[in-house]
């Protein structure tokens, strides 16, 4: 990877666990998952400083150079490796402390630029490996989600614990915390699963595993009993789905996927949508490009969005959402 | 509980999702998992500014003041409530970027101090009620270890699998990820669980449940095959261990557990631990009081800890390792 940024010599990128968040950036760039350890990017290529203790872990999985780090060196090592001029750190992942204590040792706060927006919207287009992880990922979870044999004496909970079984048993992880809503819950978008049995009508599942470090992100809706009036919607659901995906070609930036999602909601005679119609996908589930009506982020080939038009009653919900892949003339379902 | 901080007369904590690490803080003063919420402790109370989404489910679980916020509203609303004087953050755990905004907003950073020391220490000293969840996450976890069946055929994936389903089981998390080390694998105290079989020798398990929001941590040696000269080494670890738990009584400081522990590993022909002897558990699994030996913060009663003695060799590693309840006059294994 060339060095990406203009308005600075170098990156610094801290290990996920000393992060707000996933640590995305740090392992998308390292493409290692190593703890205590700082990556900076330059021009002349990567360099991971690491403790002696994961030295030779270090080499083994990672592709550059590896300095080991002892107890209290971490600072003159990086002066002696830092180019000149302004250093990027991602201040929405990185502490306050971190912050004030780079900036005392490495010549003060002036000396940084913030690149998270930058560094996320270097993820936004997907290479050729990372569509086949979330294809595979997303492959899982529809599998996982077409085993499923729901009873309306099992509880929500019961069915949380059936898929984490399945993701165990395909070596994966939840891409996020399950949601699972019957009947009335399932008006509610963001429902954390309860003891409170499915009984009949509206079964709503929000699942994705996580496929090396790749997430799916699924909704689909189950329905118990007759519930015509759900099934309808449900349908209607899907429609709208694939309109909003028909005219995401014709779409310039992010806000356009919006207004043509708010256009097509309208004329379909739905509410307005509560929640964004849905985001950019990959390491982290919720990523560049984001889905608000201000955001003039350009769309480009290659990029990957969940997609996830829902209706939501007193009664019941609906949603249905899939993965997009954005190709030149057409989206497709992934 | 009354409001614990000299230093300013406020503090602001933010949830979990947004905060570096596990969000302890919030989790402990809140006693409630509210995402996208701000907590502001005063010397009159607690009161939790949630999105107006959150403002139901934070009214059944928030014992204290709910304040919903709409778009846009957080800052006038924090504005009106904050008392004079200085605001307490948890500049560890607080992103570099909110730290920015908040400073600009709420009359620059002089207006803040740092209290995620104070806010640490606050926990380390345990309630009735967190020591009999911390207690029962033991319990569980002991009860998952001692029903495994070890095969030299099984790999340490395969270990790691069966925990994580025997988890599942008994409805809770890891607190870590657990460690499988097999063979010469023992020997590196943090080893990461591969695809390869157990054979002979030790097979070291450093394994924990969380059960409502608390931590165990344990670690058993196991053998397969003859394995005396290991067998022989594990019982010296677990004597070492009640040596140290015993001179415990009167430690004063965390540093003193260290200088025990030193003491006792030296007269016992050990050779110096290339780790911690423990740490204090709770929400988070490594949590005040720290131990290292210029740590001067004064032990008490209820304080729990993990102690963790451990001999690491080219051929094969031992470490043995219980939560310590401190007493007035005792310390004992929970």
């Amino acid at each position: 990877m060339a060095f990406p940024l203009k308005t600075c010599s170098s990156v610094l990128l801290f290990s996920p666990e000393t992060s707000v968040g996933s640590g995305a950036n740090f392992l998308y760039n390292a493409k290692a998952e190593i703890d205590s350890s700082v990556l900076l990017l330059t021009k002349r290529g990567k360099t991971l400083f690491t403790p002696r203790m994961n030295e030779r872990q270090a080499r083994d999985i990672f592709k550059g150079r590896v300095v080991p780090v002892s107890s209290g060196q971490l600072i003159p090592l990086l002066k002696k490796n830092l180019p000149r001029g302004k250093i990027g750190l991602e201040l929405e992942n990185l502490s306050a402390l971190r912050h004030i204590n780079l900036a005392k040792k490495l010549g003060g706060k002036n000396r940084f630029v913030d690149v998270s927006v930058p560094l996320e919207s270097m993820r936004a287009v997907k290479k050729q490996d990372e569509i086949s992880k979330i294809k595979k990922a997303i492959s899982i979870s529809r599998s996982i989600l077409g085993n499923l044999h729901l009873k309306s004496s099992m509880t929500e909970l019961d069915v949380v614990k059936i898929l984490a079984r399945q993701c165990l048993e395909h070596d994966v992880t939840f891409a996020y915390p399950p949601i699972v809503a019957s009947g009335n819950h399932s008006g509610h978008p963001h429902h954390v699963p309860v003891k409170k049995t499915l009984g009949h009508g509206t079964v709503l599942i929000d699942f994705g595993v996580k496929y090396k470090k790749y997430c799916a992100d699924l909704t689909r809706c189950y329905f118990l009993g007759p519930a015509k009036e759900e099934k309808k919607k449900y349908e209607e659901a899907k429609n709208i789905f694939h309109l909003i995906i028909d005219q995401m070609p014709d779409c310039h930036t992010a806000g356009d996927v919006v207004r043509a999602s708010d256009g097509i909601i309208k004329k379909s005679g739905w509410p307005q949508l509560i929640h964004a119609p849905g985001h950019g996908i990959g390491i982290d589930v919720h990523e560049a490009p984001h889905l608000y009506s201000k955001n003039k982020e350009h769309l480009r080939p290659n990029m990957v969005m969940a997609i996830e038009p829902g209706w939501y009653g007193a009664k019941f919900g609906v949603r249905y959402e899939n993965e997009v892949l954005l190709g030149k003339n057409k989206a497709r379902v992934l």
